[in-house]
């Protein structure tokens, strides 16, 4: 029997970071150079902490089923980055000692950024010390930021949902006789991927959503009221989605711009707006007489299992198992990414990547795919994406309510 | 060949109103008594300004099926109230008119409380003039507030949403180990048994809501907060589910309590906190020093189409091809309701029952389905809504995107 597995949760919560954990569990347990596959309870938090679990239970394929399409990190997430090794042994040697204590041969880290890093810190620790253990990083994100992967496990799922709700509301926003603008707030702090997705509702050519505002793209309220009317002279309705990271030109929040007292007290700022979607409301509210509806997917967007990607979700699965075939073939320090093969029909390979070269660095959209104005994407980015978020998923319910572990 | 049949859609969207539509038409399309099959576009308002569309295109079976998967209201909505008879002749006129042109002998009117009193108002005018023609009522809304009729067309996909997204944000509010509490803000102005959905998460045994908040009952924020405490002492996560038409003791809408001016001006209202689970967490925030998540479903909790309860669609649509039976039957000034039978298993039978008894009454929750500290539901109502959210129905999708019409 060989070394133990250890796998880890890490970041905001995807509606396919648990298909990855379900990739790395079934390849885990599959293997005959594993020996028991443990879970870290909250990331490296529960691997400081001692709060580990035996994930032998999985071994069961109905668990595996539910697994994937059960909302949010199983096993807990953490938002914790590890610090710099100088200075700092203390934690290093506690992972160290944790790791001994468990027999951990292999580490698999899922996350994004952040949890790129820690793969990338622990694993050259551990080139300095005398015990051998392959540290693998599996990406998930909604955002879509990650660099040298294609795309990331978890943005197909959510940039399904985005569409699919958009194009449903967008329904909805026409439904009565009267002029009616329709704001949507999608996540994405940095990068416009996820907002991007609101536009794959137009691929039946009508015309559901008709703005998208980018962080990529300098927000402009007078530009914004400009583009409106030019919409709203023609048709009366009209549905934008905004990310909630979009900036001025100064690089300033939007959601941010606008102070709200609370009335009781003079000038000092209290209740939030709640995002940049009642920002927008209240500024387009200030210079215009539209009525106008603003809506935040909120977390809907990153836990709505019930409508995922078939795509990405076996994907994510895939880059979990794949993560563990790469750690038995001797790799450490680096993560699985995709690589979309030049053909015509949409395919993958899975490579791994160097943690150094992901870790802290955030891939936004280019250039190509916005459109001039900066008002929409462009075909490159629908020809992109189109593929990520095909087919469905076959959700079991117990009484009409999806099951979960 | 006999007269003609015209249908329209009235008030709030939901996911099954088109569905309903459906049953109108593919009815209508196969009774050889009925001629033609027309459709309002915006209710009323169409029959009042000629905007009348033939609907004889979908005798083809497939667009039935789209159509009973589209969101929001496929031939529009109005929010329109007819004016009393007495002073307002000319609208009723022109109504005859237009009856008149299009030999309309069976006038089909889906929607909720007003447009009962829509359907009330019309046959009595007829009843009046030398023209015989049916008016039957469909009834809808996912507020499921209609007198008489065990629940209403459109309330279990809403509710089915709603247990589904629960549970669903609820996992994602889990992932950190830090305490959290989200606030959910589901629709419902005077009836809580849209909000009182989200406690279906709950029949796995788990418990994902903790606490609902019904317009049926008084809200104290003081109260809420020793409810919270108890909760949170044990397990430090918390998720609520409030009602956007929550009301203080004094009657006064909580959405309405907290006063946010921009800073700007002094002492006016400028902008608004955006809803009721805004309003809950300034008020905690005030209060406490927990951290907040306010979610509103907004318009997405009545059109996902994608996840609607098949029970609900198929009696949707079965409302309105009965509703056409009974105006064969010579039936008129009636809507469409559902008597559940008094059986283990759960079985519906439609019944006519007169729109006077409907219109302008808003059913709220009895006392026997909300528990004695009013922060919860009781067995009774989970009893009685189960039945109602079950069953998936297949949705069609192209290119990873919902089909509609």
């Amino acid at each position: 029997m060989g070394k133990n597995l250890l796998v880890g949760q890490s970041g905001g919560p995807t509606a396919a970071i648990n298909s990855s954990l379900a990739g790395v569990i079934s390849e885990g347990l599959k293997s005959e150079k594993i020996g028991k596959v443990y879970g870290a309870k909250h990331g490296i938090e529960g691997v400081l902490k001692d709060n580990i679990i035996d994930l032998s239970f999985f071994s069961d394929d109905e668990k595996i089923k539910i697994l994937k399409q059960t909302p949010s990190a199983y096993l807990g997430s953490c938002r914790k980055k590890l610090p710099d090794m100088e200075n700092n042994m203390e934690t290093y040697e506690k992972i160290y000692e944790m790791f001994k204590k468990y027999d951990i041969g292999y580490f698999f880290y899922i996350g994004g950024n952040d949890s790129m890093d820690t793969v990338n810190k622990l694993s050259k620790y551990f080139k300095t010390v005398d015990y051998d253990v392959k540290i693998i990083g599996v990406p998930k994100t909604i955002d879509n930021d990650l660099a040298l992967t294609d795309h990331t496990p978890g943005y197909g799922s959510a940039a399904k949902f985005v569409a699919n709700t958009t194009k449903q509301v967008a329904k909805d926003n026409t439904a009565y006789d009267i002029p009616a603008i329709t704001v949507i707030e999608v996540m994405g702090r940095h990068a416009g991927w996820l907002t991007a997705a609101a536009a794959l509702a137009n691929m039946d050519g009508e015309t559901y959503v008709d703005v998208v505002c980018l962080p990529e793209v300098a927000f402009d309220i007078d530009k914004l009221i400009v583009k409106l009317e030019e919409i709203m002279n023609k048709k009366n309705k009209v549905v934008i989605a905004v990310s909630e990271g979009v900036k001025d030109k100064d690089g300033k929040l939007v959601c941010e711009s606008v102070s709200v007292t609370d009335g009781k007290e003079d000038g000092f700022n209290h209740a939030q707006l709640g995002g940049v979607c009642k920002t927008i409301e209240a500024l387009l509210k200030e210079k215009t007489s539209w009525k106008i509806r603003p809506i935040e997917f909120s977390t809907i967007q990153r836990s709505f299992s019930i409508l995922t990607s078939k795509t990405d979700i076996e994907e994510s699965f895939n880059a979990g198992s794949q993560g563990v075939k790469f750690a038995l073939d001797g790799k450490t320090g680096v993560m699985v990414g995709y690589v979309r093969k030049d053909s015509d029909k949409y395919e993958i390979e899975y490579q791994a990547f160097n943690t150094e070269d992901v870790a802290n660095f955030e891939k936004v959209m280019p250039a190509s795919m916005i459109t001039e104005d900066g008002f929409f994407v462009t075909d490159e980015y629908i020809k992109y994406a189109k593929p990520l978020i095909e087919g469905e998923c076959d959700i079991v319910y117990k009484d009409g309510v999806i099951s979960t572990l």
